[in-house]
């Protein structure tokens, strides 16, 4: 992995930044920020023509005059001076770069010109980058972040990959929201030098990725990309989304990036031959990675639905068989195990709707353990809802009062989250919960917490299931 | 109105509660509560053989010591003597009545039975009811919660009738979540009396409802709902999902109501028929809901994507094109308008990729309003994005120190979001925004409590779009 393009790009020990000053209007002084917010451990080198020092550390007015040669130099300078940078870099020694600065092979003939020359220049040296045109990478495991957004999250597992910027730092909240976050991201820009196959290579090397997502405007080298992936597949899942695939699509990703998309069923053919899951929207594409990075992998496509809510419960038997799930009865025996725990008014099919339990308790505790040892089944969809009101209730009517109120009524939904948790993440089958509840509900954020996949509809949860079982499929076809 | 079985439902200045105690774990008492939290105007009266006293109200040991003819009854006991009490109800002259009870049509021979029963006895004393087996109503206008889950959010403009409870009461925090809520809501249960139908047409003149939204396992009248629709559609949309659809579907809706559902396209057509425009999912129902009841009508299925990140962009591009919609070119007029405020890196086709404006304020001022005047566009659809990280160090760098930071970020974000909203209410083309963002960010959630749908991702957001084009469509078929 250290002998990857991409390692000291997503690893350095030290940073020059160019482009970064006292001006919080600029986009340099922005990633400066960021990599300073992350808690970077190496020395970080601003350079400026003029200012001495740049957000409290020492400038140096040219890449010549550093003190060292640094692992890796962020370039966020003016379109036109971008290149005399690349060379200064390449003169001091520095072999690896992530060029941010646009107005390159996205911008007309005078850009493609200058991309041109970028890379040449670059090569002249031996200089390795990522860029341009792109947002930089993230690297939270090694508090590294060179991306004008902050990284407020804790370090996850999921190597993303992408053709544009936003579905790297507009993600940094979107994934905190069901505690998630990135092993590494890389916004590959225009891929001048290195691209998204670099970045796929690279990605199922580093150990703390479990699962690669890339975003997909088009494919410059297709053969590489379905070779590589089909040796990756394997042993890291591979789920992508690809934006090009209709004409309106493609058009925006022609504006975006200057590159040619091309039809949908080709990508189809393409992701197919590759052994990856594709994605049919953004947040499908975190939703797979997410339950592909926590669960085990199904033994075949049989689902046992739980529930105390006919209605979530039929939307979710519904939307199973959309996505190509079957609902097998319970075995006799586990309807006989069952019994004991069910009131007149349920339901012993598949769902199992409970409507209610007699104890509360038995619904996050005994019942899902029954249902888990089915013969039948393969993984439980579960149905996850805990509303504090009702606590509340329950911790009134008990005779708490004041402040303690909500501290019981957090305590008790956090104790039964931790339970529900540590079962789950036992579980040799796929166990997913859905809830139209979100973070905001304390049960459910320590579910997320805990690494335990809640998807925010059974439509959602019915889909990633779905992908799980797909990935066991591409996989013994690739083997 | 007044006239219409279900207003005295809806709409009670006096309730009878049956079944609530000081028993916290009790469903009656969960009832009662939360017809207490949502302040309700009336008298409430529990009836209760032993208690005094329920939740601090006076208790009267039977219907017939009531001091007075409440308008409605709620009925929360157990199965065997539910009968007896609507009779007693009968006797006292009540004339409403809500069955939150189950074990009846959905639990078999004996429970197929005790429902005749329950009907018979109902009409011999000219009582209509809601029920049984459903969670009860809800009207936030009139402060009338009789679910037993609290209604915490504002009233809103989405009626609602559902044959899930849970699409009623699991509803209340996932709409607190974008700022919407219930106008009405009714869980319709086993519809032994009254039934969805009847729930959509007191809906359609209730003035407090701008959109209705059915969740339907399966329609017992059809000819009457086709009929029914087809006359409310042209003034009040209608969004409806089917869930028995599919076969594991229609199997889990039968366990839950005891109802027979047809095959996907029946329902299609029925809901053709009907001018209803079909959701397939409960977000997509209430995101239909949001946008039809917030939108003017689009005059075409022209849209204008707005954005300034190219990712975003291309993918509202494709799932627009997926949804039917047609992404044209800018009018040469607007192009001419825009130039001035683009930067070099800046794309005028479809969608509008600003990548960064010189003056940040544009992006959500001058620019939303030049696209809306285009004259090739029947829509716009915007990336709303505002990373309070970036507005934190704006500030932080005009020398804001210490608690005001946040107090600053906050205000400015509010202040835009503010500004945005009264433009985007005043247009006259429906304008839809979208993000990866949450209201936990103040800018969209300043929107939000605007009133304006900013849709949780751009294929979201298509969708959405699509719906009010095919409501339109639909409108102008029937008439």
């Amino acid at each position: 992995m250290k002998e990857h393009p991409l390692f000291k790009i997503a690893n350095p020990s030290s940073i020059a930044i160019l482009g970064a000053s006292n001006n919080f209007m600029s986009m340099g002084t922005s990633v400066l920020s960021s990599i300073q917010a992350l808690n970077f451990k190496g020395p970080i080198y601003p350079v400026h023509p003029k200012e001495k020092t740049v957000l409290g550390l020492a400038a140096y007015p040219s890449v010549e005059e550093l003190p060292e040669v640094p692992d890796l130099a962020v370039i966020v300078l003016p379109t036109r001076i971008v290149v005399e940078a690349m060379d200064a870099c390449g003169k001091k020694g520095i072999r690896h770069a992530i060029v941010v600065s646009g107005g390159f092979g996205e911008s007309g003939e005078n850009g493609v010109s200058m991309q041109k020359q970028l890379k040449e220049t670059a090569q002249s040296h031996g200089i390795r980058f990522l860029g341009p045109n792109c947002i930089g990478a993230v690297n939270p495991h090694h508090n590294f972040n060179a991306t004008f957004l902050t990284y407020g999250q804790k370090p996850g597992f999921i190597g993303m990959a992408s053709q544009s910027g936003s579905f790297i730092t507009q993600m940094f909240d979107y994934l905190a929201l069901f505690g998630l976050g990135f092993s590494t991201g890389f916004s590959v820009g225009n891929e001048a030098d290195t691209d998204i196959v670099d970045c796929m290579e690279y990605l199922a090397q580093c150990p703390n990725t479990k699962v690669i997502g890339l975003y997909i405007e088009s494919i410059r080298r297709g053969d590489r990309f379905i070779e590589s992936a089909r040796r990756i597949a394997p042993h890291t899942p591979i789920v992508a989304y690809y934006a090009g695939g209709t004409e309106a699509g493609r058009r925006a990703g022609f504006s975006h990036t200057g590159s040619l998309a091309g039809p949908d069923r080709v990508y189809d053919g393409v992701f197919r031959q590759g052994g990856i899951i594709r994605a049919y929207s953004i947040e499908e594409l975190y939703d797979f990675c997410w339950c592909l990075g926590t669960c085990p992998a199904p033994s075949g496509n049989r689902v046992l639905v739980q529930t105390h809510s006919g209605g979530p419960g039929a939307v979710a038997a519904d939307a199973c068989d959309r996505a190509g799930l079957l609902l097998p009865p319970l075995s006799d025996e586990t309807r006989g195990r069952l019994a004991d725990y069910l009131p007149h008014t349920a339901s012993m099919n598949n769902p199992v709707d409970l409507t209610f339990t007699r104890d509360p308790r038995d619904y996050t505790d005994v019942i899902p353990r029954l249902l888990v040892e089915d013969a039948n089944t393969d993984a439980i969809l579960m149905y996850m809802l805990q509303p504090p009101s009702s606590v509340r209730r329950a911790v009134v009517a008990m005779g708490v009062k004041g402040e303690q109120v909500e501290e019981e009524v957090t305590a008790y939904m956090e104790g039964r989250s931790l339970e529900m948790a540590e079962f789950i993440k036992g579980c040799e089958k796929p166990f997913i919960g859905f809830s139209y509840a979100t973070g905001e509900n304390s049960f459910i954020r320590g579910l997320y917490d805990a690494g335990v996949p809640v998807l925010p509809s059974p439509n959602r949860a019915a889909r990633a299931l779905w992908a799980l079982v797909e990935y066991v499929r591409l996989r013994k076809k690739i083997a």
